[in-house]
């Protein structure tokens, strides 16, 4: 197993006021950390896993992702890299679905696990019914070396996001979305992915924990931003593609801290039912939508601006979109597309922040949440 | 192709002060048209499906269904059922999302698209493409037989819903239901399904009509409950298996027509961040949950009781729930499990209905929204 010298600061929060803030400002490191050793010379290094990764990764021929929560929020990203580049099938369950009920297991399925704590019930509970029914191998991608699921999985990615304290989870979140794009570039390989891919892979994510350093320069925008959003009861995250499971990953963030009833859309779906609830309490959230999908939004916007509806996008600076009254416009630097889910996911986790500081919630411990459900 | 002699009441709302209660009542009967006929001796009638359908279901190995709103729930819930019955593996997508991907095309699969008018623009724009990315066939769940999807699909099945004029869907989605459990069924044929499970589907089916008119009889008591949701804001709707597409659709009607933000949740995912929001002003609707998904939610309601929570669990009369204060129980009648998710929604279309009139929203027509989603 490859492992990192790279040290966390000990214990306590630091200069930050909260654990979550700290955690939230950690993630380039986090991200390096998990990094580490790990991508060479624009390969990635298949020990990361386990023994026996590449014997694993070749025999494979569908990935089947169990996850609660957040973790549900990673796997469904991987599910676009891993069909889009990896050449293999992928589906992804909430682990209490899976669990209760009789699903197909296809040939030469690969079961991936993903917990930050490695003990989360539901999804346990599932790894071990993967081996009752027919799964050829596990894999798990888990921030906790000594947890249950590293113990009874084949495989094992350990991210190393160090202690997450905040209940809200941020960077074991994106150092497991780390974990899975070099997971979609290890199972590639043995899948026709071609070198170039690979290539591309590799240096995406070299470049990440800077590219994640250079976002974190927005934090001041986010809290400038919060005030609008700490009268309002709800709001609409839409996304579209690997961007929907961040708009998912946004809403989560601002119920868990924030207290708002945040729900999250497929763009495509709004016109099917939730435009009727949109007017001036509403606001919309857009993550890094491209040209077209804008397009189609706007006609949407133009329905809803008699009701004094507000969208505010978060989009490519290079996209070059025009903001109006309807439509506040926050400008990302441009990133290469297979990493921008990660890179979308920082100012979502700093408006739910800063939104709860102006709520006056209890930010690292929020209501009626634990850290780790290790109960069913 | 078989066609049924049962007529519809022509045009108005006859006795009923809205099209989607009339469309509510007509259920029944729509189902029972939608069966005319292709129900016979405990067998599914294949040629419901078009020619060919008996060459096609034999060749396919797995179903890959596309939908949007309401049409993706009744997706959802099929993808139970084949793959508890039928023996086939399934995927559902929403079509805006399918469309926009490179997504991966199993061996032998059968593209399935639902659409209450056949003219859905991103359904439609799904099913031109899967013709070029190879998928073997097409079939369409549809309520119009002169539509686009209709003519462009190697296999159809016609729901005989007769016009459907509210815009929140009603007679569509039932009967898209027990046309996508006839599919299992004729499916399941051809992959090991036993004739006995077959005979059971059948005879399911046959009594459904029945069963949904009794179910009918619950309309004064979901008149009398809707008062208690009118000043809410927000409500939370849990199911789990096949019934968590109908606690998603119970909270679509909510939004489209009463303008209540409702949310479904996978009823284990609750609390993996959910159950930060509950308070008083947030109430809990469930949706027939077993005695051991009782037990654990109930877990969770200690918790928020405390905060003013309140829980109204929809349930089958034979399990024998006890309420309390801070846990309403409607009892329903007992019914074979394979068409309780169709029978479960009926209560939850009364609900939303019953809310809207209270706060005198414009119900056939709610806000921002068409009937046919006909543009993208």
């Amino acid at each position: 197993t490859i492992t990192s010298d790279l040290q966390y600061d000990a214990g306590g929060k630091g200069e930050y006021r909260h654990f979550m803030l700290k955690e939230i400002h950690e993630q380039p490191f986090a991200v390096r950390n998990t990094l580490e050793g790990r991508v060479l010379d624009g390969k990635i290094a298949l020990d990361a896993f386990g023994d026996n990764a590449d014997e694993i990764f070749k025999t494979i021929q569908h990935v089947q992702i169990i996850a609660c929560g957040t973790s549900y929020h990673a796997g469904m990203v991987a599910r676009y890299w891993l069909e889009q580049y990896a050449g293999v099938s992928c589906n992804v369950e909430i682990a209490s679905e899976f669990r209760y009920r009789k699903s197909h297991v296809f040939p030469n399925s690969l079961l991936v696990t993903i917990s930050q704590s490695g003990e989360t019930a539901d999804t346990l509970a599932a790894l071990r019914l993967a081996k009752e029914i027919g799964y050829t191998a596990s894999l798990t991608v888990c921030n906790v070396a000594a947890s249950s699921m590293v113990r009874e999985s084949d495989l094992a990615f350990l991210t190393r996001a160090g202690a997450e304290i905040g209940v809200a989870s941020t960077k074991a979140f994106t150092t497991q979305l780390a974990g899975l794009l070099m997971m979609t570039a290890a199972i590639g390989r043995y899948h026709g992915m071609s070198a170039e891919t690979e290539a591309r892979i590799a240096q995406a994510l070299s470049a990440l924990p800077t590219k994640l350093e250079e976002c974190l320069a927005i934090t001041q925008d986010i809290e400038k931003l919060a005030p609008e959003f700490a009268d309002k009861e709800h709001s609409l995250f839409l996304g579209r593609g690997d961007q929907y499971p961040i708009a998912m990953e946004g809403a989560l963030k601002l119920k868990e801290i924030s207290y708002i009833h945040a729900e999250a859309y497929a763009s495509g779906e709004l016109k099917h039912g939730p435009l009727a609830l949109i007017d001036a309490d509403m606001p919309v959230i857009v993550v890094a939508p491209n040209n077209e999908l804008l397009e189609k939004l706007k006609s949407n916007v133009e329905e809803v601006r008699a009701r004094g509806g507000i969208m505010y996008v978060f989009a490519d600076r290079d996209a070059n979109f025009k903001g109006d009254d309807s439509m506040r416009v926050i400008n990302l630097a441009h990133i290469d597309e297979l990493i921008a889910p990660i890179i979308y996911t920082l100012p979502l986790q700093l408006l739910s922040y800063y939104v709860a500081i102006i709520k006056g919630t209890d930010v690292d411990q929020p209501r009626n949440l634990a850290k780790s459900v290790t109960v069913e």
